[in-house]
């Protein structure tokens, strides 16, 4: 019988929607054993102020971990938030504790306490005005874990898109994509699909860059110049991979039964179609890290916090995914130690 | 009660699928008078091949059109393909003919002894190789009929995505992203939405050029430097716009719920998700013209021409839509001489 995952939950920027949903998933059973990285103080005002029940635990990381029963968590010790919280109302003093949570919940996944982390909303504008460099999410998780280049996956259903390039200017995508890039990408990839989605030989259908991946020439040459020599020198290695084709055909219901991923060259070229799909289920997943991390796919939501009207379907979809990963085939094998960094 | 709209078809291409497209329709009754533009030889001799009825009537534009029964098919005379046809076998000395058919069908269009034009798949390269300069199906109409600025829109379902650039590569459409351009695609959107698909008042979501719409410029400055005052000053005027949106957000059902129509800036940013949503099932309609286009949204699939094989889907939908659009409110009143050229 699998064991019992034991799974770090940030609920992120305290004043949005996270303590909410974090409040809403805990009223439900779980296979895993939830451990929240914040303050319980956060949670429990919350939990009364939506008028549900939440029973909170000290976590003894010593003892093995069993599945929650429904409104229970555990908490890790130590995380407070020092100012007070008001939904809908972002405090720059609780920027720093935002990001401590992340940090103690990171390292608690490379030291093997969790097996996986699931990542509430942040805000990334109150983080910079508390005078934190601070870009994203995932870079700053990268940055912690030492892993050189974090790719983007997001899934919904059995729909899974990465993405080559993320936030950047639509005008300078074209010039990001190298060789060099191309290649860690896939080999990320091909290698998380395997390790994390127990895919024993990941099929693996690449975009062009361009409409019509080019037309052989006429709209652009980067799939001649770049994609196309990638992906014959990553074939000779035994990858699974199809492309470039056409982003318009890459995504028809038909072509896509052939693929486990599509790899898109850029964000709007893959996510459109993935949260059309999605109806607001999409999980973000971050490939290339040492541990393995969902996320929600949505941001604070100020004005809905503390209302209870903040939708908990995806972060229900992204605990949902790490409980998954980490019983699956290779999940169990997974050690944080042997597939980090880029290859 | 509507008046029974006569329609132009050309079948394309004559050695790809576009007869077998036409003989495959011609089987099934319709509510429009159906006039092929092309050789009726091939059509017969591909009916033979396929084994399905076909009866041929030639036209007589002084008689009020008839809805067709199934197995039947109204030609217009003198469009002779002067090599015989092979399926799958190209002949650049029948290249003429194609174009020949496609500009009797836009001429008939223009004088009114057609609603609507439908057509089938060409064959670029065959053209060009022929030494006929030709870039594509669009253009040719939109010389023909001097509209300076066809726009592309592919409705699947309820779902109509039209384009601000087409077959660029991706590196020049940033560029290609101007004022001018976005204005003029706005204004032939929201007419042709009102006179064609008889909407009073038609809701369009504009997508924004960068991920995140350029998340208030950090992700590009395109929207605050050229779309969003376009969108202000055009509002102004009474159109319905929403956005810049992030085009992740402009296809979640939910905001679709809200839209007409959406406006992608780029290719691979709208068509993805109507192609996976579509089914095979995506009409291309050109707005921007004097008349009434719609087209499959295919190729010439010359290895399957001739075996049976070849769907109907979209030409039955390209040909249902423009029925539809002929009898629907506004359509009824269509005059080609009062909508035609851009603002």
């Amino acid at each position: 019988m699998a064991r019992t995952p034991r799974i770090a939950l940030t609920p992120g920027e305290p004043a949005g929607i996270g303590p909410d949903l974090v409040v809403r998933i805990a009223a439900e059973p779980s296979a895993a054993q939830r451990v929240v990285v914040g303050d319980p103080q956060v949670l429990t005002d919350r939990a009364r102020q939506l008028g549900l029940p939440l029973h909170l635990t000290p976590l003894d990381p010593t003892t093995p971990p069993r599945p929650d029963p429904a409104g229970t968590l555990h908490v890790w010790p130590g995380c407070t938030a020092p100012r007070p919280v008001t939904p809908g109302h972002l405090d720059p003093d609780n920027a720093g504790y935002v990001l401590q949570t992340l940090t103690q919940a990171a390292d608690g996944c490379l030291d093997g306490t969790f097996q996986a982390l699931v990542t509430g909303p942040v805000h990334k504008g109150v983080i910079n005005e508390a005078g934190i460099p601070f870009t994203g999410h995932t870079e700053f998780l990268a940055q912690r874990c030492r892993a050189p280049l974090p790719v983007m996956m997001l899934v919904a259903g059995g729909l899974r898109v990465a993405l080559v390039t993320t936030h950047l200017p639509l005008a300078r995508v074209a010039e990001q994509i190298t060789p060099e890039r191309l290649e860690t990408v896939l080999r990320i990839l091909d290698r998380d699909l395997r390790i994390h989605f127990g895919l024993a030989h990941p099929r693996i259908l690449v975009c062009g860059l361009n409409p019509h991946a080019g037309e052989g020439g006429h709209l652009g040459d980067e799939e001649i110049r770049v994609i196309e020599p990638v992906l014959q020198r990553l074939r000779a290695e035994g990858m699974s991979l199809t492309g470039p084709v056409p982003a318009d055909t890459a995504f028809t219901p038909h072509t896509l039964e052939g693929a486990d991923a599509v790899l898109a060259m850029y964000h709007d070229q893959g996510l459109p179609v993935l949260k059309h799909a999605g109806f607001g289920r999409a999980v973000n997943v971050t490939l290339g890290l040492p541990i393995l991390r969902t996320s929600v796919d949505h941001g604070t939501a100020l004005d809905l916090a503390g209302s209870g009207r903040a939708d908990p379907g995806s972060l229900r979809e992204a605990l949902d995914l790490a409980v998954h990963l980490t019983m699956a085939p290779g999940g169990e094998t997974h050690d944080p130690h042997s597939d980090g960094g880029t290859p």
